[in-house]
């Protein structure tokens, strides 16, 4: 119930959020003086603090908290390194075009955009309805020629012009650029900050002195070209990412710390859930974890930590909800994804994905650059394992293949346990194997080798490490901030908007605000101005003619949670009015104790009621505006 | 006499530096897996952590406390933007190649390279190297011919090859890409920050109530391909910078807060000391502006808060100076620029520009996007103005022009008082004038006009607002600060080198370090940790098992100022040693103060003076080890 009030509210509320957001320039399209480019927003300054508060609440709750290594890499990226992660095949969305005046449309969402009209029309029969229901669900998984046909059995054309829909085609979404003068080298600019990590794996591998798991995470940008960027700040081209590689041993997958969250309760909308329509399941990660509902422990650890994050930005607990990815919507190479989820005036969107990507990546690129990416783990013990001796005769084997034979003997040490018993196999079945490096092949018989299985003493493991990753789009959770600190005060004779942040991550801490245009305020506005600042706090000043009624609204409406007014008191007894803006009821307090008490609100070591304890309320501002 | 021996100092021990540098992942170059891509570069752990602690520093050191609003923009820049800004016709360097295996070199670097190898070589005559020396100095100035002109004449060739090196060509130095799906809109990544500014003036302007002056600051990324990136992070092709663009009225650049530095000296080399060879000047700010030197308060007030954010950082006096544009080497439109400049191994190097970018840029973007980015300021008093009213006579115009009279009329409008003022001159001394409207052009007469000069009162001026530009290059910053950190230990047995970065930018705060693998000593490690990260203050642990010794080496390379050790007298009395790097000094202090204590020392509540007279001192570590 709460989830459809909080909906409701959003999307009837949506144009004034826009309205504010815009007006108060927390962002505006990019370019705007000449027309805009789709996709492409500036934050301005309210926009720009809440970023970066953002981002120093997720370096503390993660980087620090967590123990995390910090790494920054560069934006620009190779072709080779794109190529060995599969970006250069494979990042692609299928997009039609109107062939004539070159509009596009990303088919996907096309599809999605058709089918929900088909269904709203009246006329549609229960029988269509139900298959382009089908249809709308599962247009992102439908290759070209799927898209096609469903195209063309639907008649869906050009939105605009009526005319045919060109064939889907696949479009890369990375945007390219030519590395240095010579105009040969290809590159890239980064479609996730991932692949940094990945490529610099044995450097921090090294600086962690060998040791895992460790995680290490990277803030920065990512850039994806889309073919129909909307939604505002939901799907741009140029985005901060903030993402966490974690490194761990694929044979444990457990965390240290995840007593520490195992009776956590979240809302699981898991596979059977979405499968049978069902809404989500609240039991704790313990649970979760043990009945294999959550891959890991390490998983379900990070899934917490997001939850708390996201609640401590201000976003509503019945505006959050963990979606697992279905079978078929998982990389081949992963073996759980759940993403966070928030509820917003469009609908539910995701805006940090939880992936165990195993160790695709560093197998990847370790193939391709032909270094090792391998990480190594010292038993406690040593231990005793079979392994297969290929007993080579070497006299034999010399005589048969001449200069050859140093070559496959070489090779005999690369081979892995499984290809060695294949081999011991037929030599005992067969009594011969064909052997093949490269483009030769040479026919081992029973006289050259004698496969035994003996067992050796073996002190440490070698593996390729497996890794989870937390991904937050930060873009998308600024804006999902910003929705769900929408209110509106009704309390007051106009009702008028505003917005409620969480201090820690506010833009701007607090406004000191003279009562009037009075020059006797002035050496005490400067005065909090400066013992504000000296708390690393940012602090407004407002001092224009404007009422105190009316400065107070303009504060709200960018989400500064405390307001100090000087008036003419202050003058007399050194003493100003606090105000807190969600619940608008003010104190009277020495100047000298605001910087202190401020500070201690924000980083939440008092609260608003401590507040009102001690000090003496003062006239609430309901009566006078 | 100091600097010499910085620089000489720099120099000797630049491989140890470089060493230390790649060695400890401060920054390496990226996708080395792959062999490295020329002019990128990766910040491993303790590189990104203490950029984003100089980043910090500086939104604390000047948005902060200088009250600038900020902004983040985008990186991805439409073409028309910086056609507008010039950047598309002439951010280029001069090119030479070698036609037949594509290696390229940046003309005027290569011309230095060359005059330098002719200045060596001991059979020049005393004539030619005086003609090589000037033309070194002067090898940023010249166009094509002259350098095709100079390579010719003394013979010089590709180097390597030694084959014919091409005509000089202007490369531009942006990368360009393509946005959207149509691949018809072309796109550059930012050379510089500052234009993302501009074009959101007139947002800017609102946000600050249009009142003047404001600043409004931005750190993020700028991209150069250069044609030969070198000298590590000095010239790269992707780096961040912090900009800061001071919008004021063209008549007044006076600054409010220019008394506060005005007493300040800093070391001056303005242009008359560089055209004499004479060493920079040491004369007060307040003399510098008046004398005219420096040519206004607001560039004088930057400049002091400049130097006073390196000397935060760590730079050393000796190693600052400000260096002033000689006329030619500035833009047409700027009226004044000085460089701050660092001495480093390599000689002085340009880390903060300071540019008066006069009204150019908001004009050119006026120009171009044919938007108002104009500001008003409202004069306290009305003033009486001289101006020229036309006093058409419509009849006789509305006659002689038809429907053409509204357009000129019109016209009338726009001319500025210089207009106004010479076709009056035309029509009184020739009585005629020929107006030109578009490609149209309306001869005026005597009877159709009759300027005359009359007063008018006038409550405010509207004006494209001047721009007083500082740029910082944060990863020019980030190499100065690591080598001027850098110093050698030669009071120990083996002499060893290490870091010394001030408490407030150090990548990690305090490190914990137990004495030995006893199992006894992981709670108090625990503990410690989380009291120190309670106070938001990074921390590592070290629990290898090498001595003692060895970790704090390891924490001095990386320049961790405090080290607690956690020993036997711990376990019984719940003390430990607090050290501080410069001095090795330790101090036996009680467990639950650590983290209060390094928090006011990291923020100079408190010196490590005042620690020492407090707590008792621990056996000194020169002895044992």
């Amino acid at each position: 119930l709460k989830e459809g009030e909080l909906e409701s509210f959003l999307s009837a509320h949506r144009p004034a959020i826009d309205d504010l957001l815009r007006r108060r320039f927390f962002y505006r399209p990019s370019f705007e003086i000449y027309g805009g480019i789709s996709g492409l927003f500036d934050y301005g300054p309210p926009g720009c603090a809440l970023k970066r508060e953002v981002e120093d609440l997720w370096r503390q709750h993660f980087i620090l908290e967590e123990d995390m290594l910090e790494l920054a890499g560069t934006n620009l990226t190779p072709e080779v390194v794109l190529e060995a992660s599969g970006h250069v095949a494979k990042f692609t969305d299928f997009m039609v075009k109107d062939e004539e005046d070159d509009r596009c449309w990303r088919a996907d969402k096309l599809l999605v955009e058709s089918m929900k009209e088909i269904i709203n029309n009246k006329d549609t029969t229960e029988e269509v309805k139900e298959e382009c229901r089908k249809i709308k669900s599962l247009a992102d998984t439908y290759k070209e020629e799927q898209l096609h046909e469903i195209f063309t059995r639907f008649g869906i054309k050009c939105p605009g012009s009526g005319r045919p829909l060109s064939y889907p085609k696949p479009f890369n979404l990375m945007f390219g650029t030519m590395i240095g003068p010579s105009g040969r080298q290809k590159g890239f600019l980064r479609p996730e900050t991932a692949q940094g990590i990945f490529v610099n794996f044995k450097n921090l591998y090294d600086y962690n002195r060998n040791k895992l798991p460790f995680a290490v995470a990277q803030i920065g940008l990512g850039f994806r070209n889309e073919i129909s960027p909307r939604d505002g700040l939901l799907r741009v081209r140029e985005f901060t990412m903030a993402e966490i590689e974690y490194f761990v041993n694929p044979s444990n997958k457990d965390h240290h710390k995840f007593q520490n969250v195992a009776a956590m309760v979240i809302p699981l909308f898991g596979q059977e859930q979405q499968e049978l329509q069902t809404p989500p399941i609240y039991i704790t990660l313990e649970e979760a974890v043990t009945r294999k509902i959550i891959n890991n422990q390490t998983l379900a650890y990070f899934m917490a930590r997001t939850y708390l994050f996201l609640r401590a930005c201000g976003i509503k607990a019945e505006g959050i909800r963990f979606r697992q990815h279905m079978k078929d919507e998982m990389a081949h190479y992963s073996s759980d994804c759940w993403d966070a989820e928030i509820l917003l005036s469009i609908g539910w969107v995701e805006v940090v994905g939880h992936a165990d990507r195993s160790c695709y990546d560093l197998t990847k690129h370790a193939e391709k650059s032909k270094k090792n990416l391998l990480a190594a783990e010292t038993y406690p013990q040593p231990r005793i394992v079979d392994f297969i001796d290929m007993k080579p005769n070497k006299g034999v084997m010399g005589a048969a293949f001449k200069a050859k034979n140093q070559l496959i003997l070489a090779k005999f040490q690369e081979l892995s346990e499984l290809e060695k018993a294949s081999i011991k196999h037929a030599i005992e079945e067969h009594g011969e194997y064909e052997l093949t490096i490269g483009e030769e092949s040479f026919k081992l018989t029973r006289d050259m080798i004698k496969p035994e299985v003996t067992q050796k003493s073996v002190s440490q493991e070698t593996f390729y490490p497996s890794v989870i990753e937390p991904s937050f789009g930060i873009g998308r959770i600024i804006y999902s901030i910003l929705e769900h600190a929408f209110r509106e005060r009704t309390n007051v004779k106009e009702a008028r908007s505003y917005l409620y942040i969480p201090p820690v991550i506010a833009p701007v801490k607090c406004c000191v605000l003279p009562l009037s245009k009075n020059p006797d305020f002035d050496q005490f506005v400067d005065q909090l101005k400066e013992t504000i600042k000296r708390k690393s706090l940012s602090c407004e000043v407002d001092d224009s003619s404007t009422t105190i009624g009316k400065k107070y609204a303009r504060c709200d409406e960018i989400g500064i949670p405390f307001a100090v007014t000087v008036d003419f008191q202050t003058v007399s007894d050194h003493t100003v009015t606090l105000r807190e803006t969600l619940s608008m009821t003010q104190v009277r307090i020495p100047l000298e104790n605001v910087g202190k008490v401020i500070q201690k609100l924000v980083f939440s070591q008092m609260t608003w009621e401590n507040v009102q304890c001690t000090y003496p309320a003062f006239a609430t501002e309901g009566s006078t505006n």
